[in-house]
C-alpha cells in the first residue's frame, strides 16, 4: 500500500508541476534542534510532575537526544542551558555527543534562577549584578569555543511587575552595554540569536519584549546579531509569519524555537494548537528560498530550527519525537506549493484563488512522501513506535526519579 | 492639615449630596480575608525566590495576617489551605487565631499537587483517583466544622493539554458527581463557592473554564453553591463587572478572588493594573446594594472578598497590606458616586454625562476620608509605614528561609 | 487517478477500522445553509467596496443561493433577514425558491439599523422602543409562518459603550421581558436561536456577550430555546470546541454561525484562519452523535449549521461556495476519527497518543472522499471551477453596482 | 471652596516637594489637536448614526474644533483629511480657522475609500494604483505648504485578508519605495508621522501592523520620519507605555492619536477605559523631560498629541471637549510623580515602595489645580457645562442632519 501510496502522489504531484526532486532534497536537508532541557523535567508554578527515567545529568540528556535523531534522522544536535549542562570537560561531552552521531548546538546562558537576579540581571538597577550576568554570557562564549557552536541563543526574563519598578530607559542602555561586550567577545563564525517575549515572569514590562526590540539591538550590534522568534511570545493575535517575513526581508532571522500556545507561553508540542500557523510560517520561509535576491536564499539557509518546549504532563523522549516529526510535515507541506499560482492570482486579484492555492497544499497528505524519504535514508517509517519497540523508554527507568531539569 | 482636607471633603461631597454617615459605616463593615498561602514564598514556574522571615506553619502564617488585620482593621480572618495548612488540632489553630483576634476563613482544598492529580483530580479517567480527591473534599468540610469556616472555596486545576486527551462531557458528568456529593455533606450554613479560570495550569482546556459552567453547576446543586469570581481568570477583552452583575442578579455571586493581571493570571498586588476596573466592580455591587429588591440587597452583603495573589519578587506583609488598602480605596470611590446623576442621564440617554459621573467619583481622592475613619477606628493613618516602624519585619527574620508555601 | 486515489483512500481507512458507508451517509445528510445578506454588499467600518452583479432583491438573492446549493449539494436553505428580505408576498418568495430548489431557513430580525435602536433595542431605556423592537420580534414570527422556517435567529448589538451608559441589571430584566413574549408566540415546532458576542458594536458591555448568558435566558424560556455559536464571537483565547460539548451534553446547542477570525469579528470565509479549530469542533459533534444516550444523539442532529459572513473585498458566490466546502472537508475529516483509539489512549493515560488520532484524522486528505460523493449525487467535482466555467458570474454584472445589502 | 481647596492643594504639594509653578507651566503649553473628522458622523460597520448639526464643509469643522478650545484653551489646531477636508482654497481655509483662533494642524492623507484601493494603496500588485496613491501622499505635501502644517500623518489600510493574497515582502518594498518618494518631497522643517495598526481593515496581515515596522522604515528614511502611536492600535496585552519610552529612547517618537479601547479598536474617549495607562505613559513623557540628555528633553517637547475617535453615539463636541479634558487630568497627575521618591525605592529594591509613588500621584485630585489654572487663563471652570449653557449645541442644529463624514 505504502508504495502504491508514493506512486499516486508522485502522479499527483507531477500534475501539480511539483519538482518532487527538490521537494525531497530539501526535506533531506532539514536540521531540528532538540534542548537538552527538553528531557529532563518541567512543569508549571502549581506542580512539576517528576518522571521516572528522566537523565540524571548532561552525559544522559545527549544519549536521549541521539535516541530522537536516531529514529528521525532530523536532529543531528543538541542545544545545551548553562549552568544546567555544566560539566568540568565540555571536550568530553562534544566527544560523548559526537560518539553517537550528535553534534551540541546552540548555548543557551540561564540568566534567571539566582536570587541575584530576581530585580533583573543584565538590567539589574546594581551594576555587580549587571557585571556577573555579562561574565555568564562571557563563559557560554568560552563554553561555546569548546563545544564548536555556532549560536548563543539569548533569552533574558528581565523586566518589572510594577509600574515605577524600575527605569525602563536605563534598563534599556544597560541591556545594550552587556550585549555590545558579548558581541566582542564573539568569534567571527558565532551568532548572537536575540529572543524576545512579550511577558512571564516579569508582568509589567519586559526588558526585551517584542521583535521590534529585539530587531533594534541586533541592528545597533552588527550582522552577526540576528533575532530568535518563540513562537509562543507572542501576544495574542499576532501574525507570526509576517513577522517572519519581515525579518527574513531584512537578513535578520537567526531562528525559531518551535512549541506551541492557545493561551500564553504554553509551551506545548509544536504544531499541536494550530498547526495551519506553522505552515504559514514555513511557506514564507519557502516562498523566500526561492527569492532572485541570493542574500534572502542564504539567510534562509542559515535559519536555525530548534524545539524549545517545557512538558508537563508529557513523556519527554516520545514528546520530542512527536515535535520533530510535526515540524517536518508541516514543512513538507510548504514544500508542495505551487506558487505560480499563488502569483498569478495575486496579479489578478483574485483573492479566493490566492487563499485556496495556499491552504490546498497544506491539506494534502504528505505520509507516503515522509514514508519514501524515510525509507531512503534507512529510518523506521514510524519513528514513534520504533520508539516504543525499541525498549529505551523501560531501559531508562533505571534512572528512577528526580533527574535534571 | 489632615483635619481641614477632611472638612473640605465633607464640605465638597455635602454638595454633591454623598450621605457620608452611610458612606463611613458601609466602610466600616468592609471585610476582606487574607490566604495563608499569600504569606509563604510563591513565584513563577521559572524561579520561587525564597524570602527571609516567611512563616514556617499555619501558626506563623495566622500571625502574620493578625498583624494586617491590627495594622488596617480590614481583614478579620484568614483563608486556610489543606493540606498546606493541615495541622494535628484544628481547634487549636483557630484559638491561636482567635487569640489575635483573627477568625479561620474560608477552607481551600488542593487538588492540583499530587502526582495521582496529573491527569485531573475529580476530572480524572481512574474511578479511584476521583474517589480520593472527593474524599478530601469531604475532608475539608470536616475541617471547616472544627474551624467553624462557612465557605469551602473551589477551584480545580483539572483540564487537558491536548485535543482528546480525556472525553470532555465524560469530564463534566465526574465532576458534577463529585460536586453533588461535597453538596450533601455541607452542613446548612455552609457554603461551596465555584471558582472558575480559563486556562492555566491545562492549556487545551479546563474543564470549570468560565462563569457560565461555573454558575451552572451551581444551579444544579442548590442555593448553598455559588460562583467565586478570581479577577484574574478571565480572558484578554472580558468585561469582569458585567459578570459580576449578572451573578448578583442571579444571586449566585458567592465571592471574590481579588488580584491584577495585565497579561493572564499574573496575580499581582490588586488594583495596581487597572484601577478602574476594581472602582467598576464595586459600582455594580453599590448599585445592587440599593437595589429596591430585598433578595439582591441581601445577597450583597454577603459577598466574600479575598485576596489570592503569588507575591513573587514582594515582600509578603506589605504586599499584603497595600492589597487590602487598595480594595479599600476602590470601595471608598465607588460609594462616593452619585446615583441619582446618573439615572437621570441614563433617562435623558445623555451617554458622557452618565459616563462622567461615574468616572467623577474614581477621581477622588479619598485620603482624607479613609484617614478619619482609621482615626476614628484607633487605627495607624498609614499603615504601610506603620508596619515598617513596628520593627515585625525584621523581628520575623530570626525565622530564616525555607519557609512554607 | 480519481479512482485509484478513491480506492487507496478506501483501503487505508479499512486498516484503520473505518466505516465508510457511514461516514458516506453522514456526509450526505450535511446541510449548511447560507445567508441571504452573504450575497449582498457588505464591509468594515473603513469601506463598503460595491461589487458588480450584487442581487437587487431578495428574489435575485435567493437564486445566488440556489446556485450555491446546485453546484455543492450542501445548501438546500437560505437564511433571511427582516426588514432586508422584506417582501410583500412571502409566500411568493418561498416558491421563487422552492423552484430553484430551496427552502426558505431561519429567520433573523434586524434590531441595529434604525435611529431608535442606538442605545439599545430590547434594552433600550424607553419602554416604547422595547416596544417596538418586542413588535419587530413578533413580526418575524409571523414571516415564519409564511416561509415555514424552523428557526429565529436572535442577535442583538445592544449594549452600552461607556460605564453607567445602562443600568445592566435592569436591560437584562428587560431582554428576558422580551424574549419571553417571543417565546410565548411561538408555535411548538419553531425553535428560538440565542446568539451572543462578546463586543462590537458596542464596546463596554455587550447585553448578550457569552455563551452562558445566552444558556440562562435559555433556560429560564423553556426547550425550544436553544443558543447560537458563532464561531467569531469570542474573546482571544476561548476554547469553542469546549463550549459546543457543553451546550451539547446540556441539550441546547441550536446552531452555528460559521466564519473564520483571526483578530476580532474578522467573519471572513470559514476554515481559512484555524482550519484545525473547525475540525476540533466537528469531533466534538461526531462524538457526541456516537453517545450511548439517545437525547444527546437526537439533539446532535438538530444543530443548524449556517454560515454568516461579511465579505469585503471576496467575490460573493465564489466565496460561498469556498465557505460551505470547507466545512464539508473539516467535518469529512472528523468522521475519520478512530474514537476506539483514542478512547483506550484515554485509558492508559497516554497523552500524546490521544493527541496523535485525533491529529491524524484531521491530516487525511478527503479529496477522494468528497470527489466519489461528487460524483454519486451528480454533482461537479470541483464546484469552484464548475462555478467560472457556468457562466453565471458574468451573467449577473447586468445587474450593475449597488445591490442590497 | 474653590479656593481653600487649591490652597490645601498647593499645600500638599509643598510637603511632598513638587514645583507647582513649574507643574503650572506645563500644563499651560499643553496641545492637543483635534481632528477635523472627529466632528463629522462615523460608526460602526452595523450602522453610523446621522447626528442632527454636524458641521456639512471644512469652514464648519473648523468652526466646531474653535469652540473646544475656546472653551478649554487646549487645542489650538485641528488636523485635517485630505480629499474629506478638500477644498478649492486652502489658503482660505487657514485664515478662517485663525480668524476663530485656530491654526491647521497634520494633514492626513487618505488611502482608503477610492474603490481602487481595495486590494492596497502603496501596496498594490498594480503599479498604477501605487503610483496614484503616491501622488496622493504628495498632493498631501501641496496642501501642508499652503496650511503651513509641520506634520503630514500616515495610516495605511493596506494589508491583506488571506494567506497568499499578496507578497508580504514585495509589499514591504513598495510601501518603503512610496514613503522614499514622499520624503523626499518633505521640506526641511516637515515631519512624517508613521502610523502602524495591528488589524483592521484588514484582516490576515496588515503591511504595517507594529510599532517595529514604523520605526524600521523611519530608520531608513531618516531624522524627518518618526512614529506615530495610537493607543488602540495594539494586541491585548501590549505595554504601550513601554513602546513609548522605547521610541523616545531613540528619539523616534513623533506624536500620539489618543483615545480609549476595551477589546479591539473601539475608538472610544480618551481615558475612559483605562485611565491608569494613560496616565502611565505620560509618566514616561514627564520622566524623559527631566533627562539629562538635551536631546531627549527637545525629542519631548516636540511630540505632537492628537485626538483619534470614531464616536458613534456620543455627541460630537461635548465628547471631543470631554476628551482633551481627559488628557489634561493625566497629564496633570503625571505632573505631580515624586521622582526622587521612586528612584530611591529603585535603588533599594523596594518594589512596593516604586509601585505606590507612581500609583499615588495618579490617585491626587487635581480638580483644584486644573481650576486655578483656567480661571488665571480666562477659561471656564467647567468647559463641559460652559458648553452646554453656550447655546452652541441648539445654534448648529439648523445645519441640520447628514452632514460630512
Amino acid at each position: 500500500m505504502t508504495d502504491r501510496a508514493y506512486a499516486l502522489f508522485e502522479e499527483q504531484q507531477q500534475v501539480r508541476g511539483i519538482d518532487l526532486n527538490e521537494v525531497r532534497s530539501k526535506l533531506k536537508a532539514l536540521r531540528i534542534e532538540t534542548p537538552s532541557w527538553g528531557y529532563g523535567d518541567s512543569g508549571t508554578r502549581f506542580k512539576v510532575f517528576p518522571k521516572t527515567g528522566v537523565p540524571r545529568n548532561p552525559f544522559e540528556k545527549v544519549e536521549d537526544a541521539a535516541v530522537v535523531h536516531r529514529l528521525t534522522g532530523l536532529s543531528p544536535t543538541v542545544a545545551i542551558h548553562i549552568p544546567w549542562d555544566k560539566v568540568e570537560d565540555y571536550g568530553k561531552l562534544k566527544r560523548h555527543a559526537e560518539s553517537l552521531g550528535l553534534g551540541i548546538g546552540a548555548v543557551n546562558p540561564n540568566l534567571f534562577q539566582e536570587e541575584d537576579y530576581m530585580l533583573g540581571s543584565v538590567t539589574n538597577t546594581e551594576a555587580a549584578i549587571r557585571r556577573k550576568a555579562t561574565d555568564h554570557l562571557l563563559e557560554c562564549v568560552d563554553v561555546m569555543k569548546e563545544t564548536g557552536s555556532r549560536d548563543i541563543s539569548l533569552w533574558f526574563a528581565d523586566g518589572t511587575n510594577y509600574p515605577g519598578q524600575g527605569d525602563i530607559r536605563k534598563r534599556k542602555a544597560w541591556m545594550l552595554e552587556s550585549l555590545r561586550e558579548l558581541y566582542q567577545a564573539l568569534q567571527p563564525d558565532m551568532r548572537m540569536l536575540i529572543e524576545y517575549k512579550s511577558f512571564e515572569p516579569a508582568f509589567y514590562h519586559t526588558d526585551l519584549a517584542d521583535w521590534g526590540m529585539a530587531y533594534n539591538y541586533a541592528l545597533k550590534l552588527g550582522p552577526q546579531a540576528e533575532v530568535l522568534v518563540d513562537t509562543g511570545h507572542h501576544a495574542q493575535g499576532t501574525n507570526i509569519e509576517h513577522i517572519v517575513a519581515y525579518l527574513i526581508d531584512e537578513q535578520r532571522l537567526g531562528g525559531f524555537h518551535f512549541n506551541s500556545r492557545k493561551y500564553a507561553d504554553d509551551d506545548l508540542v509544536v504544531g499541536t494548537v494550530n498547526p495551519y500557523e506553522l505552515f504559514l510560517i514555513f511557506y514564507q520561509i519557502v516562498l523566500a528560498s526561492r527569492d532572485t535576491n541570493e542574500g534572502i536564499r542564504q539567510h534562509v539557509d542559515n535559519i536555525a530550527y530548534m524545539i524549545d518546549q517545557s512538558h508537563n504532563i508529557e513523556q519527554k523522549i516520545p514528546a520530542m519525537i512527536r515535535s520533530v516529526l510535526n515540524v517536518q510535515t508541516q514543512y513538507a507541506k510548504a514544500l508542495l506549493i505551487q506558487h505560480a499560482e499563488i502569483e498569478e492570482a495575486q496579479r489578478n486579484g483574485d483573492v479566493l484563488g490566492a487563499e485556496d492555492a495556499v491552504r490546498r497544499a497544506f491539506e494534502i497528505d504528505v505520509t507516503p512522501l515522509l514514508h519514501s524519504i524515510r525509507e531512503e535514508q534507512g529510518l523506521p517509517l514510524d519513528p514513534m513506535r520504533a520508539y516504543r519497540e525499541s525498549g529505551y523508554g523501560t531501559q531508562i527507568l533505571t534512572r528512577g526519579k528526580g533527574g535534571a531539569s
